[in-house]
């Protein structure tokens, strides 16, 4: 069978010397797919940054209007074929095709898409900044080279690096793509690709906007995270890979923007047990298992205090866990990679209470599985017991008394999210307002009352935190306009002349809608 | 004599276990200083970290506008204890009381300190997002720990570690700061640590606010910067420091903002020195030699096409540099690194045609230098051509046409600055639209007819540009408020009940003037 072509200057071509090949499989089979992908060499990789860098200087002269309609009519396409990318999305993640993938992450995804289109057509994501006393003017604009996107596995759709969320945001900052396709799906992406390109040429952009490479050896990926061309790069994955991108890229002055790992703490205050346990089990249950746990946002610490409504609380969650079985992971690599956390936790101390056993099934999966252990003994291994464990698993940590529970939160790690539960009636606030200013210098996102999965696409969302959640604690992965200035540097013009100065910094507001920060003021005027 | 005290956790004290002492030196004479200074052991930073973190859980609970009061006073004693602090810097630096330190630089660290506190009244600089269809709040806040601040030689004022423009965008964004002095001006650092301590405590603040250590071995200070308690370091100096620093920081996941060196091209379009030569070598002249070239911003390469216009223009600089005696040094190691950069650009091809000559006088001195080289030469070794050249030193670079120009704006690594001359009727526009592009991507902040010395504080300022002038493109150390954000993490509220949230994310505009970009659009209005 043939090998499937990689996609480089807007031409689908045979991957040259190939360094090896692989085939997706099927989670909930076990089987290997049909298609065969290339491993590409550094000289794909090559000819991409060759390709992309032409793209970045063709692209200093496209009007924004021309991507936000590049990005429209590529939401559009996928809306069209909706049908075989959900087909080949559930075969190679064994995501149920609905509600997960045909009602939830493809609208998320042309959403995104869209949104971002607007942001270009607005322009106001930019911030320009107008000093006319010292007719001094900036904004932030294109890295000039490409932007390499790695995709995590487990959002074929919204996070894939041809259509999701940083393809979005790159793209609406004015800079091209060189995609790294997530090796789980390679068949989803090789569709997205393919739309992308064809819109691309539809459109009368240059085609060399959107490279598409499925693979590559982990050093080749180093190699190009610190390359002289790139742009920057965006990850989304593991720690270990993120920590070895992120070292690559340092040391070459190259920006990275990391979504390394996070356990998510949920601490639930008295009251609210006393109040509500079965309530909050029910949510806690659903928001640890929905896609099979496999969420970066998935609650997998639960800090409480030890006591009779925590037991209560427990035993009714325990339940809901073990009366439903574990869902289907994404591969081999996830069940091994779940299996490990687990057992490492164990080994510091960790109790499994239930789960942590395969299911027989023809499909990888784990059990649900629940671990507790007292504040003393977190105390003794915090770090060890803050592993993400990537499933439907989670450790519930009894703390003895308030005073451990701040030891505990103090003792937490940079994480996505930090979640607290109270009682409606404030009698948490005590302890609420101690807790609170600790967890909140360790969290992107501090939510009250409502587990941390669901992320929005909302102007207000933190889709970040402090290392080793993400590699800088100023920047969000989800959330238009915010997420396109990853991908931007701050261009100042000082003195320059009116013809001279981009649109956007021109006394005319180009739009007659964009907001700019003109002598101290945001305003939608002309200077 | 005796050694003087280090300023931890609000009490000037006697360094625990120093591991040396040393005096400043004074520029024009060579001769010691009498007072006596330590070199801090890492006991000292621990416990200025320890007193340091606890300022900073105290910071939460002050409103902003105690900060703006504590800032605008201590520049009001700035200015009332002027003359000691002009009298102590003109001593350790060399730099002219006047007009620099009494009447350029004072006024502007005051001035800075006034913008910080209006933008902490103002509060807009956060950046509050609400999006009120979701009830997601974010802002940007403090990070929870010290900003570490290393000053540079050459600002003993503007860019002081507990006066300058890191020092204000640190408080002003609500996190404590640890000053290393520059070893260059300990005493001047000394009297604005008194001066700080002494607001701070008038105005019934955390007295852990503000820390002083005058100096320590470079191993400390990468542990130092690395350290889990820290927040963040801001460093301004050589490129080999910084380096070592980011480094550091970047493996611990710490953020550091770095400005660490440039050679800020100026690029005369050939219609500029046909229409104006003698008035372009004023200019640049004046840029080059001001405050003894020891500016980041100094014009260090010159970029033009050769031909008799540019020998006309170049032998009139020539005259200028010639008729001037070189201006005084900052010290030994200023001169030192000064001759080795004009050596290495001598080995690798550029000839020295005037300068590089010790004055002879009592004091630190090299003759104005002027250096040049063919296109075709520097394109040889690009990179060694472009060493940072402190003090009055620049190398021309005469290219052979529009095409090899063109080579060496490609050629150049990331800058601050990057300048363009051109004629007043647009003649040059032709080659100036091909460099501009390329020019852009390079540099930080891009000029017009305009030298790059001066940077004003503005918020449409970028002092920043890629890597290696800087860590990160997308910030800049100069410009409230921008400034400050590099001090922040982006805080995110999702579902958090009204009365837990900060005063800049609650329905009701805290100042009735505050900034916000509420469902899409900025507005001073309440939710």
């Amino acid at each position: 069978m043939q090998i499937q072509p990689v996609l480089i200057d807007g031409v689908w071509q045979k991957a040259r010397f190939p360094v090896g090949s692989f085939k997706a499989t099927n989670p909930a089979t076990k089987e290997p797919l049909k298609e065969i992908y290339p491993t590409s060499s550094f000289a794909d990789i090559e000819s991409a940054l060759q390709a992309s860098r032409r793209a970045s200087s063709e692209l200093r002269s496209i009007r924004p209007e021309a991507i936000a309609d590049f990005l429209e009519s590529y939401a559009n396409k996928i809306e069209k074929y909706r049908e075989a990318l959900i087909q080949i999305a559930s075969l190679e993640t064994a995501l149920p095709e609905e509600p997960r993938l045909g009602s939830i992450e493809l609208p998320r995804t042309t959403n995104q898409l869209r949104q971002a289109a607007a942001a270009c057509r607005d322009r106001s994501w930019c911030r320009a900044a107008i000093d006319t006393k010292n007719n001094i003017r900036s904004k932030h604009g294109p890295l000039g080279g490409p932007v390499v996107i790695f995709g995590p596995n487990n959002f074929p759709f919204a996070f894939n690096s041809v259509a999701g969320g940083d393809f979005a945001a790159a793209v609406a900052s004015g800079n091209p793509v060189i995609a790294k396709a997530n090796p789980g799906h390679p068949g989803t992406t090789k569709i997205f690709a393919e739309m992308a390109l064809e819109t691309l040429t539809e459109n009368n952009l240059p085609r060399g906007i959107v490279h598409l490479l499925y693979h590559f050896e982990p050093e080749d990926g180093l190699k190009l995270a610190a390359h002289s061309l790139v742009g920057a790069t965006a990850f989304t994955g593991s720690r270990s890979s993120g920590l070895r991108l992120k070292k690559a890229a340092d040391e070459a002055g190259k920006p990275v923007y990391l979504e390394m790992s996070s356990s998510n703490p949920v601490i639930l205050l008295p009251f609210s047990l006393e109040e509500r346990p079965e309530q909050i089990a029910r949510e806690f249950f659903t928001s640890c298992t929905m896609g099979s746990g496999q969420f970066c946002t998935k609650p997998g610490l639960v800090i409480l205090r030890q006591g009779p409504q925590s037991e209560v609380f427990f035993d009714y969650t325990l339940k809901l866990f073990r009366q439903t079985p574990g869902g289907i992971l994404l591969g081999q690599n996830t069940l091994d990679k779940l299996r490990e956390a687990v057992a490492r936790m164990a080994l510091h101390g960790a109790e499994i209470v239930t789960g942590n056993k395969e299911s027989g099934g023809p499909g990888y999966s784990l059990a649900n599985t629940l671990l507790r252990v007292s504040g003393e003994g977190f105390l003794e291994h915090p770090q060890e017991l803050q592993v993400e464990a990537f499933g439907s698993a989670s450790l519930f940590v009894f703390a003895q008394d308030n005073e451990q529970m701040l030891k505990i939160v103090e003792s937490l790690e940079g994480n996505l999210t930090g979640t607290l539960y109270s009682d409606s009636q404030n009698r948490d606030d005590d302890l609420y307002n101690k807790i609170e200013p600790i967890l909140r210098l360790k969290v992107g996102r501090l939510l009250n009352d409502k587990m941390p999965t669901g992320v929005a696409v909302s102007p207000a969302m933190n889709h970040g935190g402090p290392y080793p959640a993400t590699g800088h604690p100023g920047f969000t992965s989800v959330g238009i306009p915010a997420s396109l200035l990853r991908f931007t540097a701050l261009h100042c013009y000082d003195n320059v002349r009116p013809h001279r100065l981009p649109e956007e910094l021109q006394d005319k507001n180009p739009t007659g809608r964009m907001w700019r920060f003109i002598d101290g003021e945001w305003t939608q005027r002309d200077v």
